[in-house]
């Protein structure tokens, strides 16, 4: 019998708890013994809750019960989940989270801290909701060099741009609509700006290369500025405009990481992911390229958190170490070389003259030979082109 | 330091002696400790191999060398791979293995030798090749109950479809064309028949619900039968033709498992799997639908053979129990209700004077309401009906 608490009654928590209760005989059998749950930590009450008796609202009471061998934070945020999380490791509790904001930023940190208590800290949560992607990731490619990352990792932007595509909707009239339907926040910055995705892609990178790649030094665009023109001449032209997060390994050990939105060719499976669906596809120098998709956001995320509480409990003596302890020698964005798509009012041939070869994808808009940021960046101003987008 | 054998010098083990060489910095670490290959049986020569100096062609060398931990299968078929399997087993040997049929067949024998031994049986690279799918499947979802598990699981099959519905080629002459491309073997029955695609869903089914189903009992149609024609009109109303592997939680702990060719709407991510891609939809009752996708089959596949390499050195004192011990209780496949595709010498009108409700696909070919195979197969024969296909 193992028992686990459970930090915040939102989606992720009360879906969690619906989970270990509904599941807890298939649970039970499969790692042959119960895992229950023995406190949820919130602080508004849920007298109709079939938990109901389990409530509590002092962290505490979870801090000194030496019958919880697991916490699982779904408070989000940075402030009380940090030190929460931090609490719960030092009095040597495995905790699970979903907390791409924390882990991203203090993950180096937190790790540390379960090092030295011989707990586990996991977040296969974090990124991709109720994809398996970190472990598959981290163990079942373990033999791999893993040479490029490119995922759909958050679904807010990701059916903002399906309406673009298939409604013909404006941005503005697209979040209005994804805000109306529960799948944007009031305040969508962090989602339509990339800094949710930027956070998932930093996630990745650190487990795929072992060294922390810190958010605040990931170039993050996202897409309120891009215009419904350009979404439509790259349907046409037989791409998808997507906002990746993209991590490379580069010569010398660095790594490059950022995201942006791109025109994604339709034969890259990528390009088919639609709605609030995510999707990463994983390059490795033995696999060649896999692909996970599935729901990157709300309650399949309590899948994810389920998936990391039962590692934890099997894995309670033996430590998963999934760390990264150094920082990672980043290699600029900005110098990556890749295709780009430039449109403005200029003619093929005008473009030719400044690119070199390039392909026409409708009049006045064209996909170049790979180049760096600069030089693209140089081209559409001597161009003077309206839309400067990366391709995949 | 651990050491392990590889046995057989194919594809697949020349992939994986070559993985491991490639990639001995990476792995070291990650894994914390060198993984070397010691030697490699097979009965053939390879004095140019780097690997020259390991070869042997002595069993016995490896299983009374104390220093090899864990023993690579890429040998195939199920005679002297199962007798090398048992061996290797008894003297206390990890075991990995790519060998869909023997675990297919032998996998509960196996594993209970494995269990008495306190070693690790492990066999990710048996289905989906490169693809991550049965560790996600068994531990990242394990919070999960499993209610349907849907997959394109033969590479060859795949790419002659492929080529059916983008060429317009008859299945004879795509098969020739897999033939020539080295994707199909000169004896093709066990993929075209269905059989290759029916030993994963056997293992797939034994992970996702605890129990064995053995190939023995599955029904599996092939592709040999498929007209061209039926793919045609397939397309052209919004259905790709895959044959899938299918298996589904039926009530009172039943399973259903069968290969079948299906029309698969193109709302589904299956739909997209082309050429000799694999793919696999999984659905549980936490996570909704997830999809795992990539390179089934050839070289890739030692990916998933060095993971699951590096897993059992990880786990080398407390072995993963991915086991199964009882037979499952079959639900007849036949018994299953789902729509169907019809097409012969009738109008929509007779179709549904026999059927009730249908969906025209085109003139003289109708996707029918749910029913059962019986019932399908019942209005078939009253319709004259020259194609009866599953739709998923």
């Amino acid at each position: 019998m193992a028992k686990f608490a459970i930090m915040g009654h939102g989606t992720l928590g009360s879906g969690l708890a619906e989970v270990a209760r509904v599941n807890r005989e298939s649970i039970a059998a499969k790692v042959g013994e119960e895992i229950t749950v023995k406190y949820i930590l919130d602080i508004r009450e849920f007298p109709d809750s079939p938990d109901a008796d389990k409530f509590i609202k002092d962290f505490a009471i979870i801090e000194n019960d030496p019958e919880v061998e697991v916490v699982v934070e779904t408070i989000g945020g940075t402030k009380v989940a940090q030190e929460f999380t931090r609490r719960a490791l030092m009095a040597g509790k495995h905790v699970v989270t979903a907390n791409k904001e924390l882990v991203a930023t203090y993950g180096k940190d937190l790790l540390a801290i379960a090092a030295e208590k011989n707990v586990n800290y996991l977040f296969e949560a974090s990124v991709g909701g109720a994809i398996p992607l970190l472990r598959p990731l981290f163990q079942c490619m373990a033999g791999n060099q893993i040479e490029e990352i490119a995922g759909i990792l958050n679904g807010t932007t990701n059916y903002i741009l399906t309406r673009m595509v298939q409604d013909g909707a404006s941005f503005a009239d697209a979040l209005k609509e994804a805000q109306a339907k529960g799948y944007a926040e009031a305040d969508p910055t962090a989602d339509v700006e990339g800094i949710d995705a930027g956070r998932k892609i930093c996630i990745l990178s650190n487990l795929a290369w072992g060294k922390e790649v810190a958010p605040a030094n990931v170039r993050m665009i996202g897409i309120s500025a891009l215009d419904l023109k350009d979404v439509d001449i790259a349907a046409s032209a037989g791409y998808r405009v997507k906002l990746l997060g993209h991590a490379m390994r580069m010569a010398e050990g660095k790594v490059a990481a950022y995201v942006a939105p791109h025109l994604v060719p339709e034969s890259s499976p990528l390009s088919r992911v639609d709605d609030v669906f995510n999707a990463c596809l994983i390059r490795g120098n033995a696999a060649d390229e896999v692909m996970f998709y599935g729901r990157g956001a709300g309650k399949p995320t309590a899948s994810a958190l389920m998936g990391d509480v039962i590692d934890a409990i099997q894995h309670r003596e033996k430590r998963r170490d999934l760390g990264w302890s150094e920082s990672a020698d980043l290699f600029p964005s900005e110098e990556l070389v890749m295709q780009w798509y430039l449109r403005g009012d200029f003619s093929a041939a005008d473009a030719k003259g400044v690119c070199g070869e390039v392909k026409e994808a409708a009049p006045g808009a064209v996909i170049t030979a790979p180049m760096t940021e600069v030089q693209a960046k140089a081209a559409a101003e001597k161009l003077g082109a309206e839309a400067v987008l990366r391709v995949l």
